[in-house]
């Protein structure tokens, strides 16, 4: 793992790093803050998982997180959202299939399966690497993300109990089996068999009978794609009251898909995940 | 004055607008983020001039202002950079010079002089448009920028007495006729003459007897720009103690020229403009 960039923000350092994975069989870049009070020891982590066709640079420019980081003390780790590169396959014209659209699924499809593994990547083999190389309490993991990335914060938290304290997400892909996105990119990396798409839903996830901390999701009322049923929070919704998951869904009047409503209520989501990781700790 | 967009943020109003610009004599964009105090009556407006290759969008986007507008219930008005658009003369293998730098002066050179009036725009047309138009307090203003646009909110607030109430910049252009930068774009625009770029030069202002009030400036040691010479807040700060212009300098140490740094210090200069906006008020 090689830094490639440092910059100084809120008295702590917003770094880049790249290493060749092996989870996706390419080079993989992401970024984490430090906040100042990593100078002094380890600190806890909030995983960032971004949507379709960000890298890790979108979250760290435009939610305004470091601040929030600086003043709880803790670390954001910022993956990518697929494996990248010459080698790497693509659909060039489409922005919600291929590179920057990776799901946080293990595809089984060729030629995706090589190095389409981001929930391998984002579970296993990044928070090992971070955890071994920089000043991150081992272990002390929150977990949010937007959109497709609020998908993934959703299922990592449910296929992987104690895995992390807290978790919420921003406009999340509730229930991607049912969505014409989820459906795109799950029937191109996982093939036609449903169950192997119901492994990677948060909604049917719950139905299964997985569990997570209690869930909090924002979701603006004015988003194009709640409108266009990509998200569809009401189902996740329906299967959390069935199966007694704790969830607090805040439909926020206005708000849209943009990283102007992240901003505007991940400060609360910040909070929140930083008493999870100081209790739990 | 057509309102092109409209995004709800921190309870606000994210807001993007376009007309023909009578000074700039093409349509110009411009985004005017109004806070959520603005639906119960007229609020005081701060002015940011971005630097350069920038539009209105990025200090929107980076900066993480709204937040702070939002808690101290001023306006954020936040011109573009330039005249732009097919028939504007530009540079188009240049970042700076042309489109996206117009350096906040009135150009007198042909074909510059035509579209190239942004200091009349930011200190005569644009605040008499959004006064007319929004819900702002008339006259009360501050000024604040970056790098060519903190050059640019030091001459406005020195060259116009009692225009805006409190002025602050990040990295500012501080000596521009002794900049790479300056002596380019002041060359092109304004001709060989001295005299005519020392009118739009924070520095020789001060020294030609020009005040603003208390200037706040910070300015990053790890700047690329700063040891390039082309920002050079010593010569400002030095013309400051000759003159008795009220004058903190911070240097900040191991910050760069991005957004980053800007952001870490935003929180303070809008706290200052917001004192100074409800004091006069």
């Amino acid at each position: 793992m090689e830094q490639i960039e440092s910059i100084k923000e809120f008295g702590g350092h917003l770094n880049r790093y790249t290493h060749d994975s092996e989870s996706c069989q390419c080079p993989m870049t992401f970024s984490v803050y430090l906040p100042p009070q990593a100078a002094d020891g380890p600190v806890p982590a909030l995983y960032w998982f971004s949507g379709l066709t960000c890298t890790d640079d979108n979250f760290r420019v435009k939610a305004g997180a470091q601040r929030y980081a600086a003043e709880e003390g803790i670390a954001l780790v910022i993956p990518d959202t697929s494996p990248r590169g010459e080698g790497v396959p693509d659909e060039p014209d489409r922005y919600d299939l291929g590179q920057g659209a990776g799901f946080y699924v293990n595809a089984t499809r060729s030629p995706w399966d090589r190095n389409y593994r981001m929930y391998d990547y984002v579970t296993r083999e990044l928070p090992a690497l971070v955890e071994a190389h920089l000043p991150l309490v081992p272990g002390v993991r929150s977990v949010s993300g937007h959109s497709m990335g609020g998908h993934g914060a959703l299922i990592v938290a449910l296929k992987n109990p104690g895995m992390f304290r807290s978790v919420s997400a921003f406009a999340p892909i509730c229930n991607p089996v049912e969505s014409g996105w989820g459906k795109t990119c799950f029937g191109t990396y996982l093939g036609d068999e449903k169950s192997a798409w119901e492994a990677y839903d948060a909604t049917c996830l719950i139905d299964s009978g997985a569990r997570a901390p209690e869930i909090l999701i924002d979701q603006g009322t004015a988003d194009e794609f709640l409108k266009a049923g990509q998200l569809q929070p009401q189902y996740l919704q329906a299967a959390c009251e069935r199966a007694g998951q704790p969830l607090t869904l805040r439909m926020q009047d206005g708000y849209d898909h943009s990283y102007h409503f992240i901003a505007t209520f991940l400060g609360e989501h910040i909070a929140r995940h930083a008493k999870a990781l100081r209790q739990g700790g």
